[in-house]
Parts: C-alpha cells; sequence; structure tokens
C-alpha cells in the first residue's frame, strides 16, 4: 500500500516564512502532506492561516518518543531547528529510515554516519541554505565548469552577507539590521581562529584580529563593501576540489565601516560570552559600559576616543554612541554574559522595521588558467527582501531546503549518503529553479589583458 | 602506639628543592619520616642525594591504590603537582584522615569539602606557596593590624612577580626568564576576564586589553616596574574582609615594556591555544609566524612595524626579532596550539642560566582613614635567588609549605578545616619563621600630607 507522500518541518522560526508558503502550494497541488511540528505553535498558525491543509502541530522535541512518532509518519524530514538539537534529530531519521534536510553546518559526527545512511537509501543532506548552501551549489556549477574545460583553478574567494537595502538604513550608522540569529552575529568568530589560505600557505585570523583583517569587495550599482574571514575557510578544500589552488577564501560582507566599529566592541570586551554576570536587572547599560573601562569624569565621546585611540568624531565612536549603551536604561535580562547583554540592545537598534527590505550579497571570484592565459570569472548573487517577514534572507535559506524535499520526493535526486550541496546533480536540478524565483547570479569574465588594466 | 611522624611530598619538580632542603634537615633533627613520591624520581635522587635518611619512591599518582597506601603511611601530605591533579588526591586524603597541604588555587569543588575536613579534625591548606600564599599571610596581617587600630580600609592594592635581578637581564630585552611553569606565563589571562574594583565599581579586563591596560609600579633602588591585573582581584573580598573597600586590584609584576610586546604577541594571534596545528615538525619558526600575516616580502621587522602599526625601531619590535621567530629553525614538536609552539622558542630564549639570579618583589598598597585622617601603608618584599636551582621563587613557594608541614606535626597549627592562609594562627606563626630565612617585608607609612606631596 502506497501512503501519501509526507514532508515534516522541524521548527518554524524566522527563516521558515518562504519554506512554508512555497511547499504549502507544492503540497496542494501533488496531494501530499505537509507537517509543521513546533514548540511554540502559535507562531506558525499565523503563518500557515492561509493554508487550511497544513497539519501544524505543537512539538517539543526533547519529547523524544512523540518526535519520533512524527518522523515515522513522513518521508522527508527538514529542520530549522538550532543546530544544537540536530544530533538527535538525525539519529532518529536514521532508525526510522528518513531523508532529513537541513541548512545547518555538518558536524565531524554526523559526516561519520555516511555509509549507514547510504545503506539504508537515504540522504542526509546538510548545508542546504543560503551560506552555507547557495554558496556552495554556485561555486561548485563553476568550478566544474572550468575544469571541464580543462581550466586549472588558481585562486577561489566567496563572500556573503546578509545586509539591509541601502535605502533602508537611513539613520542607522551601522547599515546593519537582523535579519537572523543575533547571537550567531554577536558571537562571529568566536568559534576559532579563522583561516584560509593565499600564496599556497594557510594563514590564521585570531578573533583580535578578526574585524580589523578586512578587505574590500565592490558590487555594481552598490559599491564598495566589506568582508571579515569566515571560519575556516579551508573546509571545504576537498569538497570544493580546490586541493591544488594557492588561494582559497571566504567571507563574511558587511556595511563599510561596520568591521572597525565591531572591532572596536571586541577591544573593549563587550562581545565577552565567558564571564556570567548575575542580577543584570540591576544595571543600566551604562553601568555595563562603564565597568569595562577604567574610572573618568569625561563624558563618554571622549572616554571612548581615547580608549580606542581614536578622533573624536570618528564614525566608529558616533556607531557606539548611536547604540546608547551609555544611556541609563534598565538592561531587560536577570543574568548574562556581556555579548548577552550587549545582544539586548542590539536588537532594540538593530530591529528590522515591517517595510524594511534585507538585501543578500553573495560573490564569487574565481580565477584559472586555461590555454596559457589567466582569467577571472566573477559571480554575483543581489537580492532584496519584501518586508520585515518575507526577506531576502528567509527565501534563499527556505528556498533551497523547500526545493530539495521537492525533488527528493519526486525522485528527481538519487544521491544517498551524508552530504552537502556539492554535487552536480544537486546543482543541476536546484540552480535553474532558484533563478525562476529570482535567486539568479550574474557573472562577468575578465581575460589576463583586461585583469591588469583593473589592478 | 605512636607512630613516627611523617611527611609525604607528592611531586618534586622545579619549585621543591626548598622545601626537600628544609624539611631534610628537620625531619633528621626530630626523628621523623620524609617521603618523597615522585613519577620521574631519577630528578628526586639528586636533590636528595646529600640526605639519606630520605625516602625516595617512584609513584606515579594515576595509580591511585598505591598512592592511597602512601597517603596512609603518613601524617601530612603536600602536593607540589599540577593542579589538575588535586581533586583526586584530596578525596584521598579526606578518606585516609590525612593532612593536606598545597600552594594551588582552591577550587571551589574542594571548598565545599570543609564541613567533612573540620569534623575528621583535618586541615586542607592551599594556596600556602608565593602568589597565592605569602601575599595572603602578609595582607591579612596588615589588614587586622589596621583594623585593630579602628582604621578604615579605603583601597588595597596587591602585586607580585617572579622576575630576574636586574644585573642578570643583561642581552635579553624581555627582561625575564622562566622560573616556574612557562606553561602558565604563555597562557596568562587566558583563565577568563580580569576583574578588579575602582571607584566602588566592578571593572572587567578582557584578554585582549589585559597587557595594555597596566600600571606602574615603583621599587626603591630598583626603579619603575609594571603591572597587568591578575585574574579575578574580588575573590578574595570575603576572606580578606574588606568588603566596604572601593578599589580592589590584584596585579602581577613585569619589567618596564614586557607588557607592550606580550600584548603584541597575543595581537598577532600567537598565544592562541585553542588550534591544534598537525605537523608542526615540518616546519620553521618562520614558516609558522609567517601564517599570522598577510603575504608580503618586505622584511620581518617592516612586517611587524606595519602590522602592529608601531615605528620600526620601537623596543616591542626588537623584542620580538630578539626571540627569532622568524628564523628557519625547526618547531621541536610533533602537534601544538599556537601557543605550545611559542613556548617551545621562549623555554630556549627565557632559559635560566646556572649563575642566573632570579627576583620575588611583591608590594601591598593600603589606604586607610583613621581619626579622620587618610594614611597610606605600603609594604615591599624583595628578595633575589641563589642560582638556577636555588631560586627565589623555589624558596617563596616551598618554605611556607615546608614551615607549615612542621607546625603542623608540632601541634602548633589548631585550625581545621578547608582553608587559605588568611587567619590570624598561620601568619603569626609563619611570618616571623619566613622572616628567619630573609623572606621579609619592609612597611612604610605616609600620612596624607606626606600623600598629597607626592600625588
Amino acid at each position: 500500500m502506497k501512503t501519501t507522500p509526507t514532508i515534516l518541518l522541524l521548527g518554524a522560526g524566522r527563516s521558515a516564512t518562504y519554506f512554508i508558503d512555497y511547499l504549502a502550494k507544492v503540497v496542494q497541488k501533488n496531494g501530499w502532506r505537509f507537517i509543521i511540528a513546533e514548540n511554540n505553535a502559535s507562531i506558525v498558525y499565523q503563518k500557515a492561516m492561509q493554508y487550511p491543509h497544513l497539519e501544524v502541530v505543537q512539538l517539543n522535541t526533547s519529547d523524544t518518543e512523540q518526535t519520533f512518532a512524527w518522523i515515522k509518519q513522513t518521508d522527508v524530514v527538514v529542520s530549522l531547528l538550532p543546530p544544537s538539537l540536530h544530533s538527535s534529530i538525525a539519529h532518529m531519521c536514521l532508525e526510522a529510515q528518513r531523508h532529513l534536510l537541513t541548512a545547518s553546518y555538518l558536524p565531524a559526527e554526523i559526516q561519520h554516519l555516511d555509509s549507514k545512511v547510504q545503506e539504508k537509501g537515504l540522504l542526509f543532506l546538510y548545508e542546504m541554505g543560503l551560506d552555507p548552501g547557495i554558496d556552495h551549489l554556485s561555486a561548485m556549477q563553476m568550478i566544474d565548469k572550468i575544469k571541464k574545460q580543462s581550466g586549472e583553478i588558481l585562486s577561489f574567494a566567496s563572500f556573503c552577507g546578509g545586509l539591509i537595502a541601502p535605502e533602508y538604513i537611513a539613520g542607522n550608522p551601522w547599515g546593519y539590521k537582523f535579519t537572523w540569529n543575533p547571537q550567531n552575529v554577536v558571537l562571529a568568530g568566536q568559534g576559532g581562529i579563522a583561516q584560509y589560505k593565499e600564496q599556497n600557505k594557510v594563514r590564521y585570523v585570531p578573533y583580535q584580529q578578526l574585524f580589523k583583517r578586512i578587505q574590500p569587495i565592490y558590487f555594481e550599482n552598490l559599491g564598495e563593501y566589506e568582508a571579515y574571514y569566515n571560519r575556516n575557510s579551508l573546509l571545504y578544500t576537498k569538497a570544493y576540489g580546490l586541493q591544488n589552488c594557492s588561494t582559497i577564501i571566504r567571507g563574511t560582507i558587511r556595511m563599510k565601516g561596520f568591521c572597525e566599529a565591531w572591532h572596536a566592541l571586541i577591544q573593549i570586551g563587550l562581545t565577552d560570552h565567558t564571564l556570567l554576570i548575575e542580577n543584570v536587572n540591576q544595571l543600566t547599560y551604562r553601568q555595563f559600559l562603564e565597568s569595562f573601562f577604567p574610572p573618568s569624569t569625561l563624558p563618554w565621546q571622549e572616554r571612548l576616543a581615547k580608549y580606542l585611540d581614536l578622533p573624536l568624531n570618528h564614525p566608529t565612536i558616533q556607531k557606539i554612541l548611536w547604540l546608547g549603551l551609555h544611556e541609563d536604561e534598565p538592561i531587560p535580562l536577570t543574568q548574562g554574559t556581556p555579548a548577552q547583554i550587549l545582544q539586548t540592545r542590539l536588537e532594540q537598534k538593530w530591529q528590522l522595521q515591517p517595510q524594511d527590505k534585507d538585501l543578500i550579497l553573495m560573490q564569487h571570484q574565481i580565477t584559472y588558467k586555461q590555454e596559457n592565459k589567466q582569467h577571472q570569472v566573477i559571480a554575483e548573487l543581489m537580492l532584496k527582501g519584501e518586508n520585515q517577514v518575507f526577506t531576502a534572507m528567509a527565501k534563499t535559506v527556505g528556498l533551497p531546503l523547500a526545493l530539495a524535499a521537492e525533488l527528493l520526493l519526486e525522485n528527481k535526486i538519487q544521491t544517498r549518503g551524508v552530504k552537502i550541496p556539492c554535487f552536480a546533480e544537486i546543482y543541476e536540478n536546484i540552480l535553474p529553479l532558484l533563478a525562476k524565483h529570482g535567486i539568479e547570479f550574474q557573472e562577468k569574465s575578465l581575460t589576463k589583458q583586461r585583469l591588469s588594466e583593473i589592478d
């Protein structure tokens, strides 16, 4: 007896809007089932209200018995839960023999399940969002194309950022608002020393240099942005087939000036996540800030300038003052680390407004040798969101997952095992579909002549 | 039947020389037993050769059965083992009902054993070395004396450093050599954000500021040194009875200019202890250093100056070049973190030579109000070592422990429970004995008039 093809979504937070929206239509058309399981089910009722055929269930995944029962009822499990919860979900999917799709980074312990997952005819597809996700799909397509034409890749650099469209940042000197998990933004770079490769040598960038040792990046019609090194760029050397490539860089894009000011917050100590401070609700932001400085009676603008060794009107000073950390407002936390306290303030100041449009930027820069000539190809993605809910971030994270789930149920993806989307079958199928939804790269190629001109 | 009073020393490394030397004579005079248990027993045979009545045994403390058997034979256990091994030793001492003395920091989990230790009539005395140790003894004596005279303590600052006598640092621009565990020096400050109190406010100093936000400290006849904040200065607020004191600072002393150069090593990333690098023996120090910099063909002096934003001939640049991290010598490690690799080089460059004399400096600064006048009292300890083996470090760490063991066996210390040496009985007994061995503080007092003159 053939049962109805069923998709189970675990977790329906910020980045689930497009995923739900797209699959709701697909399952209706195909007569499939779509179950959305979320601990805070009320947020889903809103998102799913116009789709009465969706099944919304309240589920706390720490209730493993109930979670397993739901997984058992489905064909494809998609998890948008926090990465820390994925390990138990993956093991349940293996036992229940269900496919698993997620946008989270692939941990080594799951990679080790590869042969077991293959044996059972399953696909565990990790890193299937934006970054990681669309970056893999698009980069691999470029790399494979160059190799097929006997090109030898000399350098590979890939940048991505979840930003705000320039016309919506007026009055916000940071040029940044939260479009995904704020904690990840505040703790960026604390997972370990960043690594990349340049001139055939592995290079390390410690946290205290990360937002200082930045590089400019240009987008046509938008202008100059900047990028900091993103984690360990070398993790994908083998997956991308870049073992002979002398430069490998992955970076995160921010508006010009952001990194220098964030570097100042790090220098002050405000991003520390090791010290738990108690009774924080008895402090104001000013008292919190004060504790990172030697005593002084100077106004805060002067104190900051002096401590950071910057001119009084430096844009970094203006950015920090704009956050109002020197104001006597109570901190809405009972206890927290400096990073968590900073985050409460940033969430007030960097909140996406209802009509704000976010902006996803991605750029791959590849130089390669072909027939004794050096070439460069640059591929760019620029995508604006629609508003506070239908963000470009939610679209670029949710749509690759939704499309992969659809293709799996249609048997259009045959690859099995524990994977990240670095194989031809996935980018050949997904990229054209993403393009139909406006997620499309523009490529420009330069020959060596042209290169030397712009150097 | 009364058995022979017996002392067991666990671990006989660098700081055990004075301890063994002193107690060897005491036990001979008193007809006691003294057992030295060490995993690497050969290092003890050298130290104990002239004392045939000492019992030296080979013991690996991971062999808990044998360790327990040795503990059971003794009255007082003194541990100079690494702190990580102390937890199991403490529990064995509790079960065997034996006193325990150590120079290590008192962990919270041992503090919790206090009532059990008291019930059994035992003393577990932690932090009984130099710093922590002699700092507690001497500070508590000063604090109690001021309080007895109805003085109200306004500020308390205490500094200590294990240095090298000025006449033995010629040619070493860092003015520093290792006289204790090199790893502790390399990782200093990485245990968590430093904390102190000033103007009645808790102040935090993150690692990236620790060696920058330093303060000068003067010693008569020696001149100016500098100090960085030492861990959490507020841990001793209650033990010292300083709850109403508006300023509490503990600092570590270094030669002038050391901290700025160490700060540069931190900025570069060379003290990182999170990244394990494999096959390090295939690298030279230059290749290791290179990996922390962007590519460049400039000479290293210029690269360092540019990267650190310092003049070409800045003393910090000279200090780093003197370490020879830019030289093409192989690294004597198969794998290691940047901190461990740096340590191998420092151990070559900062090695104590046979005739070198080390220098212990300690200074307490207390201001207090008495009869409506403000007073300041400064107490200083300056102690030079004799040579590479009989260092002032070994003396100031070992002698307080040896004296405490002696006094315990003579029933001259009645205090029981889990303690650090912040109680009158211990400093009243120990400080005069330390003075007899040349470990003596000089005090000078200033009244407010005098204070305002030197301000």
